[in-house]
């Protein structure tokens, strides 16, 4: 059994790992401040040694912003999949530095009572998880002396800054970059210890309106009850956009919302995930979208309607009787399935338009928009890698949604015709982006054992 | 016929009359700026100086901030109505200053298309009504030898900056200046030829508040459609507050609301107030408030509710898809009639409380509460005041109401326990508090003569 080989060898190696873990997050490579870009460019170099030195053909590319890193190995002659692995080397700032507990990037293992982590910045987002593969691939050598099948290694320095290089770099090297599926590292585990691929990620649409109504501002006492006023009418269009029941009422924005499959919604009960604990960690305790779905339905597989910021008339200290000539508000929409943004956007503005008293004009503005992301399953891949987690951590891995969006799942599909797997071993207690990030060693370690097990079965 | 023999004065006498207002003009009295200290003062003793030379005793009696102005004639033995006038001797400040065509204090008189004005900050508000009242008893004094009757006198010089000092001198002198009746002079004809007497004053009452939801800010992706969003509660809950047809839906909300007089009505439907005008000039066409009540009622005699500042989540530029933790509105309430703040105060946070979901709280803060001022028109101070109007305008005064809040007169009720009779000649584009302000030499002029008139009839 080479599995249990390799499965060994990386047990074996650990400390090694670690050590070669910690070397990369005493990097500063925090992509989105100036003073740091020699920093990221020396992770770069970093990984580029780290690649050769296993046996990829790899280079640091230079982009506007901070350098890409590319490395392959095999070629077309090579059997099995192409495979594509993405991560990311560039990390958070650190602010505020009084209150992490050392040195961002002087990292430790520290023992804590859920166990031993890794604590520094980027140890979980992403230079923990991207090392996870590098160790995967390390000791799949070691044991078989070729790395696994056709690979293309794919990291970013620019992911916490918004990603300027990114969508150009994959065009200009879009050929290089085409494989038959994307792996990208950047997710977490459900709840600690479940295993999940995210196949389901939501859009989102974002609109800026501004509802007006008098040329100016006007005094309360002089115009009140007489002149209409834009917070009202704002108010009023928008304090109802969800009926009694949670559901959004503009016309037609249900249009492309699929029901979750069976499969799908029993691997998501089997999850048993607390969500009185989910809302009770935030302080609230009733489920606030429609009332006949699961609050993990709500986050993940149904759409949503909210307002992000509202503003008007008089905001500071005290009062002023001010009848305001303008009124405005923020509102996004998370979307699934098969919704269209540009129709909801459409949907949207002509519903506000409607309700209009006739003394009102409305602008909008467009604030970005993508659709949803879902994951084609049907790809025997997904229910490889599934198995290979299941194996790993002893429970069922489940096919998950994830609220947020993630921009690299659907520019793989668009720029480079690839679908994505998204899996990945942090957990919610990490601390991603904020004062002493950790990773637990456990992640890693059985993080390192699930791409081997995986690799296993894909290549 | 001595009342002719007045108004025959005061015409002979107009240009001197027209020299006076001008030396008070050139004072800059601005009571807000620290700066113009000594020229409030110089105001004050000039009108002390003014008194005098008419035989009032008088005197600038000090504040803490700028002096009060208080004149007397006549005693306890005096036949007829004892007479309290009011105006004030302070302005407001200048700024823009080169939005001023001249500086604004070197009066001017200057002819226009509508007529010859006095172009001078203070012209208008007040210093110019305020001399109207001056000038007739000056032209009275000449003709009758004495004073008219039992009057004392009283000139605020902190009108414009807020009246810090009124109260606790009110209070201190409240046997000095209590008398039957206070005559106010800081109001308005009704469309530049129709007199008015202003005899209903809404009353306003503030509220804030905040609605928290989640302990903290969220991300709309993590909790989008799980989470109560604030803005969403604060917006259903204000955007309901009035229903399809402008009333105002809380409970008991109308209580104390009283029906208009059919007196009154008829007299508001003689004014032809020209609502298209009136909304015109603002950029919009359709009253906004009860469908069943006309624009003039809206904006004098029924109650309102109105958002007057709303605010919450992300309001900067660009898009953050946060779920906030609170939202905030600040809404006040115009008050007619018998209504009692403070019921109304308790009414709305219940209601509110009552549409609140589980998971939401709310704060209030109240912002201060004034009850509607009716005045009493079964004095007959009112009837002699409205005909000596009549007589003078040609046209039938009117009792009118105002929809802002003038405190003087409620406290005047007060502090003093006497009605008050506001009566004035300005013009709606008179320019009070902006550039370029003016009073017309028509106003001025019949405002000495109505002043005429109306003491003839009262003393």
């Amino acid at each position: 059994m080479t599995l249990d080989a390799v499965l060994n060898r990386i047990d074996e190696d650990l400390p090694q790992a670690l050590e070669r873990l910690m070397d990369l997050l005493r990097i500063p490579s925090i992509s989105t401040d100036p003073a740091n870009k020699a920093d990221c460019a020396r992770a770069a170099d970093w990984l580029v040694d780290e690649l050769r030195a296993l046996g990829f053909e790899a280079s640091a590319r230079p982009t506007p912003g901070h350098p890409m890193v590319v490395g392959h190995c095999g070629d077309a002659a090579t059997d099995g999949p192409h495979l594509l692995f993405y991560g990311h080397y560039d990390v958070q700032p650190v602010d505020p530095l009084s209150l992490w507990d050392r040195d961002p990037f002087d990292p430790e293992i520290q023992d804590t009572p859920k166990g031993r982590v890794i604590r520094a910045r980027g140890a979980s987002d992403d230079k923990g998880q991207l090392m996870t593969f590098l160790e995967a691939c390390r000791a799949w050598k070691a044991v078989h002396g070729t790395l696994p099948g056709r690979l293309t290694i794919f990291f970013e320095g620019e992911e916490e800054s918004g990603s300027p290089s990114l969508i150009p770099f994959m065009q200009e090297n879009a050929d290089e970059l085409r494989a038959d599926i994307a792996l990208i590292c950047d997710t977490g585990l459900f709840e600690d210890t479940a295993p999940a691929i995210v196949t389901m990620l939501r859009g989102l649409l974002g609109e800026e309106l501004t509802i007006r109504g008098p040329v100016k501002d006007l005094h309360s006492g002089m115009y009140g009850g007489a002149a209409i006023n834009p917070i009202r009418v704002l108010s009023r269009i928008l304090g109802n956009m969800h009926d009694d029941q949670g559901r959004i009422v503009i016309p037609n924005f249900y249009d492309g919302v699929t029901e979750l499959p069976d499969a799908i919604r029993q691997q998501w009960q089997s999850l048993a995930f607390d969500h009185a604990k989910f809302l009770g960690d935030v302080g609230l305790s009733v489920p606030a979208g429609e009332q006949d779905r699961t609050p993990l339905e709500m986050i993940w597989s149904r759409p949503t309607a909210e307002i992000n910021g509202i503003w008007g008339g008089y905001t500071g200290d005290g009062f002023k009787t001010v009848l305001p000539s303008d009124a405005h508000a923020k509102v996004s929409f998370r979307l699934v399935g098969e919704q269209d943004p540009f129709a909801i956007r459409e949907n949207f503005r002509a519903w506000v338009q409607s309700q209009l008293p006739a003394d009102c004009k409305v602008d909008f503005h467009g604030h970005g928009n993508s659709p949803a992301g879902v994951m084609a399953i049907d790809d025997p891949a997904f229910e490889s890698a599934r198995a290979a987690l299941t194996e790993e951590w002893g429970r069922s891995a489940a096919y998950v949604g994830c609220g947020g969006s993630i921009p690299i799942a659907g520019y793989f599909k668009t720029y480079l015709g690839m679908d994505a797997m998204l899996l990945g071993f942090g957990r919610d207690d990490d601390q991603i982006h904020s004062p002493n990030e950790k990773y637990d060693l456990q992640c890693f370690h059985k993080g390192i054992r699930s791409w081997a097990r995986i690799l296993e079965k894909l290549v």
